[in-house]
C-alpha cells in the first residue's frame, strides 16, 4: 500500500529525486548478522552507473553508497539499514522548457495530473536515477539467499534478438551491453550507435534467471512467486511487459508442449523442460526461475514531437540533455536487484509460515 | 503480505477449495451507501460458470453467491461483505492416482515441496474454482468505479489471432470464446474442439480495455498502476504473461515509434497514441488502460506424460476427469474482475491521498 | 491497513454482524500440518458463549463453528481456514426506537457520521458478537504456539478487585466471573445481581498472562510485542485501556523499584521480578507476558440518559433488550483468543527474519 | 508487519541508532502541495531535544534536521519526503561494562536473545534518541491535519499529579516539565532534583488532547481509532499503558457514571461528558480525542542491580553516562507526533473510503 516500499518480510523503502541533494532505500526486516560493508554494495551500483561507455547517458556520478545505520562491528543487526547516495551531476542547466511542456512518453503530464505539479528537475522522482536505490537494497537481499545465484542479461535490442546458440555467461561482462552472445554484441553496436547519433532510442528485453532456489517459496494465491515477481518488474521504470517462463509463447502452444515432464532424481525430481520458468501455483519447483521483461525505447529522444503546454497550448517539444539511447540495457542490474529482494523476502516468508 | 488477501484499501480476501463444502471472498474497505445485491453479483459469476458449452469443463456448478454480511437494506454499510458460493458437483470420484503422483504442469508437486502434504481432490487450493471468487469481489469492486467501462476478450487462442480489422464488441457475448472477430470465432470452434477430441489443450491471449479511467490514478514506484495490474493477473491460475500497452512490441520499437504524441483537447490532452496502454510512469493518462495476459494451455490433458510418485518412482500419467481444453476462454471473466479490483483500489487511494 | 484484518504472517480476518445471518473468520497464513477439527475451537467459543447464567446477556446462540476449507485430513494445508458461525437467536424485535436516536455511549452516532448510515439491528457490525470470530480464529493461533500457556481472568469488577493472596488459578473455571478469587467470586455475584436488577452495568479488569513465551519474539520498534498486543486489545470492543506489566502503577515509580534484576539460571536468565511484564524494548524476555485491559461498563443500561435523534432532537433513551451487565466477563476468552493470535504471529515473524 | 514503519496511507519508516552518524525518517503517502521547510519541523525537534535543562540528559544534539527529498519549491511533491538528523554529540566512551552485561530493565538481553548480538553503543537501535525521527515526521503529519490541535503535558512524576484545577495551557512552555499546573511544577522541580542526585529516576504520566477532530474518522474494527492510538502509544520508548477517556476509571465505573449523553447542536449534537475520551466504536465523535500513556522510570540508573553478564555470570551493574532522571518529560513531544502521525493516517483512510 505504501507506494515506495517493497516486499512483506524482507523490505525496502526507497526515497529521492534524479536533482535532489541525494536518494537512498531503507532496507528493513534483514537477517540479523549478515557480513556487510559498502564494499558488497558497491559493485553492483558499478555495474548499473552511467557514464562508462558511450551507450548510456553521460551523466557522472559515482554513486558512492554510504551504510548509515543498521550494521555493527560489519555485521547486519536486524534493525533498519539505511543506504545513501549523493547526487553530484546535477547540472544546473535551464529546465524552463521541460516545466512548461510536457515530453510525450514521459510521466511528466500524469504527475501534473496526479499532484497538481512536479519536481521537473531530470523528471524529478519519476528518474530511472531511483533505480540507483533498489540496485543497493539488491545487494543486501543477495546475502539472504547465498544458495541463489542470479544472472540477468540483454537478450534483444531494437528487436535484434541473440542467438541462444552463442549463449555465453562470460560474454556478458565483456561488453558494454551485458549481451551473452558476442555476434548480437558486435550487431549491437553499430544499432545503438546508429540511434544514438539519429537521436533516436532502442527498446530492448532483459533475462532473468535464478538458479539455486529451492521448490517451495512462494504461494498461492495472491502473493504468488510469479505474481511478486511481475510486480516487481513491472514497477521499474520503462518497463511494459513481464513473463515466467515461456510467458506469451505458452499462449500459442499446447498441453502436450508445454508440460515439464518429471524423472525420478537423486535428491529432487529431475525436470525434463522448464516451459513453467521454475514456477507453478505460484511456488517454485527447485528449476531455474526465468524472468522475462520488456523495456519500452527511451522516452527521451532528440526528434521533436507534438505535444502540448502545462496550459495547454499545442506544441512541438524535443528532450536535450544526457539520455540512455537504450535504457534496457542498465536495467539489467535493476532487473537482477528486484529478483534478489523478491526471492530473499519469499524466502523469509517460506521460513515464517513453513519453519 | 497476506497471501490470500488482494488490495491496499478496497481488499477482498478468498478462500475455498475445488471440493470443499463452500468457497467465498470477504470485501472490506468497499465505501458505503453502495446499491448491492445478489442480482448485481451473479451476472459475471454466470458469465465464468463453467459447463455452459462443450468448449469449457462440464462440471455443473450453479455458482449461486450470496451475500452474509456488510448490506443492510440493500445498501453496503462500509463493513466487510462475505460473498459465499456453495459447490454444488464435487464427483466422488477416485482420487487416489492424483494423489499418489504429480501430475506434470500442475502445482501439485510444488504444494508437497513446500507443505508436506496437500489437498488433491481437484487441485484443492490451486484450482481455477478460486477465481469465482475474485469474479464476485469483482463484481463488488465494478460498483466503485462506474466512471469506467471494462472489456474483455479472447484475443487469440493456441496462436491463432483475432484479426482487428473484424473487431466488433457486440460479438463477444455471441460465441462461447468471448472473441469479438466473428471470423475467428469461427475458426476456434474447429480449433478447440480438434484439441478437446485430441484429449489435448490450448493458451489463449486474453486483452482487457479499461476505458473511463480519469487521469492521476496509480502512484510511483512500488505501487504503480501498471505493476499492480501485473501484480493482480500474474496471480491467476496459469497466466505467465502480462502486457500494459504495447508490452513486448514496444521493446522492438523506437522512441519516435513508441510516443504517445498529445494535442490540445476540450477538457484533457487528445493523445494521438496508446502506445503506453495508458499508463505513464505509473500513473494513468486518461486513455483507455490496456493489459494483454498470456494463458498457458491446461495442465491437465487425456496424453500421458512422464512424471514421479510421491515417493519418487517413475510413472506416466494422464489426467482424467472434467477439465477446460483451454482454460484462457474462462479467464475473461476473471481477467475483468481483478481489473475492477484494482482500479477500484487504485480509484480510492489517489482519494485518499490527493482528495 | 485493512479494517478487519489483524495480523501480518499469521493474520485473520472477520466479517458479519449481529442479525445477519452468520458471522465468521477466515484465517490466512497457519502453518500447515497443525491437526484442527471443529472439536478444538469449539471449546473456546462455548466459554464466551452467552447465556450461560444470569450474569450474561440471555441471548441465546449455540455458536457452533464450521470449518468450511484450509483442512484437509484433519491437518491444516496451510492455505486460508475459513470459519463461520451462524446466527440463530436473532430476535424479530422492533428496532424503530434505536434507527430513531443514537444510544449514549453506543457507536450509533459514530458510525451514522462516518458511513451516512448503520445497521442499527442489535449494534450491527459494532456488536460484541464479532467477538466470537475473534475467539474462533484464536482457538487457531493455539495451535501454533503448544509452547505457550494463556490464562486470562477479570481481576476486578466495577472497582472491586481481587485479592492476590486468595488467586486460585482452578478457581477461574468454577464460577461465572472467569474469578481466580472465590471470596471476590461470592462479593461479585451481589454486585453484578445489584447493577442487572437495578439495569445498570459494571467495567471491569482482565489480566492475561502468557507463561512459556522464549526470549526473543517481537521487534523493535513499530511492531513491538507490547505495541501489538496494545493494539489487539483496544480493539476489542469496550477495552479504554491497556497496561503490559506493571503498566500506570510503574509511572509511579522509581528505577530502582521498577527494575527487573537478573541472575544467572540453568537455561536462561533468571529474574527476580517481573514489573516489566515479560517484554523489554518490545522483546519478550522469556519471563511471562503480562496485560492488563479496561473494560468500560455495558452502554446498554435500562437507565433513561439524554441523547438526540437521528434528525437532532433532544430525546431520552433506555436500551431495551438482551445485554451483558458485565461486558468485561465475557471479555476473558476474548482477550485470551488476542493474546493467542499476536503471539502466534509474533513467533513466526521471528522465525522468518532470525530462522 | 514492517518493523519500522507506522502507519497506512500517511506512514513513516525511521532508521538510525544512537551513535550511528546519522538517524532519519521517510515519510510517504504526505499529501501533495502542502508548504513544508525545515523551519516547520525543528521547531517539534527544539522542543524535544535533550540538554535544555537540567532535568534532562546533558548529551548536547542540535537535531537540525534536513529534508532530503520529496520537497519541490517549498511544496510537498507527494513523494516520499527523506528527513535527515545527523548525531553530532557521540561520546567515545568507554563501552566494554555494557558490551559485557546486561543492563537491567533495559532491552539488552533482549536484544541478544532475538539477533545474537546488538550495537551497545548508547543503546543502538533501542535508544530513545530515535524517538528524533517520529518527532520530525509528526510535524509533516500536522500539516495534513490543521483542523485539529494537539495539546500534550505531564500530568504526573513519580506519582505526583497535577491537579485539574490548576489546569493553564499557558504554563506548559513556561517550565521545564510541560506541566499545565505551576504549582506541581513547582514541587516537581525538586523532586526531580532529589532523584536526580540520589542516582534514581522516576516515571511520569503523559496526557495528550486532539481538539478539532471531526466526527468519522477511525474504523472498525481491528484498525480503530483508539487501537491505533495505543499502538502508537505503546511502541514509544519506555511506554508501559495506555488509556482512552477514563481509561482504568471507566472499569470502575457504572453505565450511568460513564454515559456521554448527547444534546442538540448547532452543527453537531453537544456532548455533555467525555468519558468516552473522543472515540465511540472505534471512530471518533468530534469530541476531543483523550489519551494518556504511562512511562516507566529510566532503567538507566546510578545504583547498582544485580545482573548477568553475557556469559552468563552474576555481577552488579550501574549505568553510568548522560540519561533523563525521567524519560517521561521528553515523551510529551513524542506523544503529540504519535497523535498527529495516526489522526493524518485516519483522515487520509476516511477520505478513501467515504469520499
Amino acid at each position: 500500500m505504501s507506494r515506495n516500499t517493497f516486499g512483506h518480510v524482507f523490505r525496502f523503502t526507497t526515497w529521492g529525486e534524479s536533482h535532489g541533494p541525494a536518494l537512498g532505500a531503507v532496507v528493513d526486516g534483514c537477517p540479523p548478522g549478515l557480513p556487510l560493508g559498502e564494499a558488497d554494495i558497491q559493485p553492483f551500483l558499478d555495474a548499473r552507473r552511467p557514464g562508462q561507455s558511450r551507450f548510456t547517458t553521460q551523466r557522472q556520478e559515482p554513486d558512492a553508497v554510504r551504510i548509515l545505520s543498521g550494521v555493527f562491528e560489519g555485521r547486519t543487526t536486524g534493525t533498519p539499514i539505511s543506504l545513501m547516495i549523493e547526487n553530484v551531476d546535477q547540472r544546473s542547466k535551464d529546465y524552463s522548457e521541460v516545466a512548461r511542456a510536457y515530453r510525450p512518453g514521459h510521466a511528466d503530464y500524469a504527475y501534473d495530473a496526479k499532484y497538481g505539479f512536479r519536481d521537473y528537475r531530470g523528471g524529478g522522482r519519476s528518474s530511472a536515477r531511483e533505480t540507483a536505490a533498489r540496485v543497493a537494497a539488491g545487494a543486501v537481499a543477495r546475502l539472504v539467499i547465498p544458495e541463489v545465484a542470479i544472472l540477468g542479461y540483454v537478450s534483444a535490442i531494437g528487436g535484434d534478438a541473440i542467438d541462444p546458440a552463442n549463449f555465453d555467461a562470460d560474454e556478458i561482462a565483456r561488453n558494454p551491453f551485458f549481451c551473452p552472445d558476442p555476434v548480437a554484441a558486435a550487431r549491437w553496436e553499430a544499432l545503438v550507435d546508429t540511434a544514438r547519433k539519429a537521436g533516436s532510442s532502442l527498446g530492448a528485453v532483459v533475462e532473468c534467471v535464478a538458479t539455486g532456489v529451492p521448490a517451495g517459496w512462494g504461494a498461492p494465491l495472491y502473493a504468488k512467486l510469479d505474481a511478486e515477481l511481475a510486480h516487481a518488474m513491472m514497477g521499474i521504470n520503462a518497463v511494459k511487459g513481464v513473463e515466467i517462463g515461456d510467458g506469451f509463447a505458452a499462449a500459442a502452444n499446447t498441453g502436450e508442449g508445454n508440460a515439464d515432464p518429471m524423472r525420478p532424481g537423486n535428491f529432487a525430481p529431475v525436470f525434463t523442460a522448464n516451459h513453467a520458468g521454475g514456477i507453478a501455483g505460484g511456488i517454485s519447483t527447485g528449476q531455474p526461475v526465468v524472468v522475462r521483461v520488456a523495456f519500452k525505447p527511451t522516452s527521451s529522444i532528440l526528434t521533436a514531437m507534438p505535444t502540448i503546454t502545462r496550459d495547454g497550448q499545442a506544441t512541438d517539444l524535443l528532450t536535450k540533455g544526457r539520455h540512455d539511447p537504450c535504457v534496457g540495457i542498465r536495467g539489467v542490474p535493476v532487473v537482477e536487484a528486484m529478483m534478489a529482494t523478491v526471492l530473499a523476502d519469499q524466502k523469509l516468508l517460506h521460513r515464517a509460515q513453513c519453519g
